[in-house]
């Protein structure tokens, strides 16, 4: 539960029968560390799925993938693998792949700036993280513009807020800041406005390296300690099909070296960069993942990695992406099949292609969330607020995706039957034929607590909502994030270690920044 | 897939490299016989389960029912229940209720005006219907009003038209036509402007005899054949908490009797007419429904009845019905494990109290979707149009919920991973590092049926959409349902058949019509 709605519990209206408020008690539901309470659901059969992983297997042996930096081919070759430098193409046998899934991590401890905000990864449990890489903002009252350092921190903000965003993704790009400086902001952002699971963007060895640094000593522990579990993240997508680029490989490895995790993704759309079928395109998808895994695995035996993959199809008349989609949802289901044929974690992702945050933007990132619920992913990227297939966050969507978001996380909470909750005595025996429960001993007990309290979800008759000023969601959805950035609730943080990390960045700026290389 | 989508494709744009639209096969997917897909979730253990059966059973017979109807209070007395006719009270042994639920069918067939739409209602079925009940209708052209005969009209047009409807629903309430020929109107309209299976009001023994009149001599079939299967249905609330009033116990009598079939449905809101927790209020609800099971099997063993629930929170702060939420959602799945422990059919309803269709209205009809599906619903009531807590029936709902309808109805339609599919020789070893797959023999042989072709949804970029004029999803489903309306495209008829019925109305109209009352 969120402190907002903490807060407006508080300062809501006195008991029953005149009874203070204290009479009842209020409702307490922990959002941080959720476990998936929806039963898993196959698309394909067990014969099918051992047949994509063997074609994806096959794929890598005998068509190869594309690998762009030489350090990572030497990796590959020392591992075993054919290269052939002529063509940078890395052929994978099968028993490097196998070997590197027996020695990825299956549970993953993210160190977050506070234990309670730590979260683990495996299978069964359950992350929500907002859009990520938008180059693009929009809100009702400034209107869509390229993302700013304004933007970016406001969402560093606004995620901090909702308990049930565990981890912080890079909503949106802050193109103000010059791209050598700009992951000094990120981290300065991430780690003085919130305590949560930071991410860092793997763009040259330079730039990665400040980020450990800085991320090291702000939470004050020491090169072993860091090392030791992730206390930040990456996200690594291939160039589909069957290409991985240099700064994504790079990521790969630096991240492996520093035992942080990186979480890999083909992002592939279904008859465009991926084949047409569900079958097809999530066949290609394991196979690059399978080949970024074994990178990270001989980079570092027991490196954290997250399995993923982001599929969706384009629509076939004019090739433009689409979200929340039949063969979407089917694409996490049958990657959430192959992620625990491997038993590791993984990722799938939510989204939405509407240009504006309507109905169509709500039914598709809530069918992709379904589908990613069902399909049993740990961890669910883009869950809240992205817009235009992720060229833009809107401010308005992370309020409304968070409130489906919130849903979820009550629902993990589960119910139970007690004699109590079901109520002979202290309900049904109580009231007459045709009666209200409204004044029953078991409502007196529960009506501060039974039920989840909307963010913005409105439950007012016509004729009050409408003398209101007849404000629709996404309205409302402007006041919500309004009054989340003027109260500006921030973590406990050391005030030494960030005059500290400011010092660093000043030194860091003066010699020149890291440009996004390496 | 509706004539509307097909007709798109075949009109759509020529096949790649210049070969003929024909040269990939079409799209064709069946909407009109679901089996649901969706693993079922629990909410509850298996035993809290039987404490609650065991506890609605005790409720019936030591609590007790309040029963209006004298006939039915007869027919419980004749079954061994022990009535007080002083306090109109019905205390029904277990016995009774055991030996109703092992008389009701577990399967029941509806018989439409074609066999193709024939709806088989069994657990594991999935049936949708439309949002019902309404006294007011909204579209953005003509605004909020209350529901008149062209709304009611029209509303049937439109529920014709998508296959994923696949029984009709009094949507709208046509408040311009006199109650004592409302069921010819009704009729009328069912009949003549669709061939899916048809609703009949309980209001009263004479409206409801006039109907079936009408329904079997429109059908062309005899009393026995009538008798045999149900040929239309009916929905009924009983009065919660333990209250049947006259008008719906006289229906669950008249239906029972005639072969038709009943759909029982407590409506409870937990806080207000049942219990404020899950457990309480599905317990009230499941004895409810047990005592209404009882009186039809009573009156005709083997009558077709179909359990149900529609059970959701009250907000409260204001006492106001709330759908979509985390309570509405394990009610569901409560419900669910309730009917599978008789093995009955059931329905349970999605649903929203959004005042306007915009992102609270499409999240909390979607959750309260999935809560139906997870929950192994037979038939979900409300499944699209449904505003203000069902005060309202929108157009533009009625379409946007549609898309998410037909989403799931492919979702059941399931998918394959065949050696073609996974296209190792037709697609992954086509083409080259950095390709695409646009011209990959796969994606040829495909790219017409492979994928969903949505109603409303637009997945123009921001640009394109911008110059198309910005339309919201709202805007653009007001598009759909004019056309659909423009084309008005009616089920083959019997002209024959229409005029007798037509005479048939003028006949009893002239006679005086048929009041509301038994």
């Amino acid at each position: 539960m969120t402190e907002a709605i903490q807060g407006r519990s508080r300062s809501g209206r006195r008991g029953r029968g005149g009874k203070p408020e204290a009479a009842a008690p209020l409702r307490e539901v922990n959002y941080r560390q959720l476990k998936n309470p929806f039963p898993t659901m196959d698309v394909f059969s067990a014969d099918e799925i051992a047949n994509m992983h063997e074609t994806a297997l096959r794929t890598l042996e005998e068509l190869g993938i594309k690998v762009l930096l030489p350090e990572a081919r030497k990796i590959y070759a020392k591992g075993g693998a054919r290269v052939d430098e002529s063509t940078e193409m890395v052929y994978i046998g099968r028993d490097m792949v196998e070997a590197a899934v027996a020695s990825a991590p299956k549970s993953i401890k993210g160190m977050a700036g506070a234990r309670h905000r730590d979260i683990t990864l495996e299978l069964g449990s359950l992350v929500f993280q907002p859009g990520a890489g938008a180059p693009n903002a929009t809100d009702l009252e400034r209107g869509r513009r390229p993302g700013s350092a304004r933007d970016y921190k406001e969402y560093i903000q606004l995620t901090h807020h909702f308990d049930v965003f565990q981890m912080i993704s890079p909503q949106v790009e802050p193109q103000d800041v010059p791209i050598h400086e700009r992951h000094y902001f990120t981290s300065d952002m991430q780690l003085t406005l919130s305590d949560k699971f930071p991410f860092t963007f793997s763009r040259g060895t330079p730039q990665v390296m400040d980020c450990f640094e800085m991320i090291r000593d702000f939470r004050g522990i020491s090169d072993d300690e860091f090392q030791a579990n992730p206390w930040n993240y990456t996200i690594i997508n291939t160039n589909s099909p069957r290409t991985l680029d240099i700064p994504m490989a790079q990521g790969l490895i630096d991240f492996a070296k520093f035992g942080q995790m990186s979480i890999v993704t083909p992002f592939t759309l279904m008859g465009a960069m991926a084949p047409i079928t569900v079958a097809g395109s999530i066949t290609l998808s394991h196979a690059e993942a399978l080949a970024a895994i074994t990178l990270v695995q001989l980079t570092r035996p027991g490196a954290p990695i997250c399995y993923g993959t982001f599929t969706s199809n384009v629509d076939m008349k004019s090739g433009a992406p689409a979200f929340g989609t039949p063969s979407h949802f089917q694409a996490s289901l049958a990657a959430g099949q192959l992620a625990r044929h491997l038993g590791l974690p993984w990722r799938s992702a939510a989204g939405s292609a509407s240009n504006v945050n309507d109905v169509q933007a709500a039914n598709e990132n809530q069918m992709g969330l379904w589908g990613c619920l069902m399909a049993g992913a740990t961890v669910v990227i883009h869950a809240a607020g992205w817009l235009e297939g992720g060229l833009t966050v809107s401010y308005e969507k992370l309020v409304t995706d968070a409130e489906v978001l919130n849903m979820v996380a009550e629902l993990c909470a589960g119910k139970t039957a007690t004699a109590d909750e079901i109520g002979f005595h202290n309900a049904l025996s109580e009231v007459d034929p045709s009666g209200h429960f409204f004044a029953s001993s078991q409502t007196m007990e529960r009506y501060n607590s039974e039920f989840y309290e909307p963010v913005v979800h409105d439950y007012a008759n016509f004729g009050t909502w409408t003398e209101r000023g007849a404000q629709d969601t996404n309205t409302r959805a402007t006041a919500v994030w309004k009054s989340i950035l003027a109260a500006d609730k921030r973590p406990e943080v050391d005030e030494t270690r960030v005059e500290a990390l400011r010092n660093f960045i000043e030194k860091r700026k003066s010699e020149g920044g890291a440009p996004p290389e390496s």
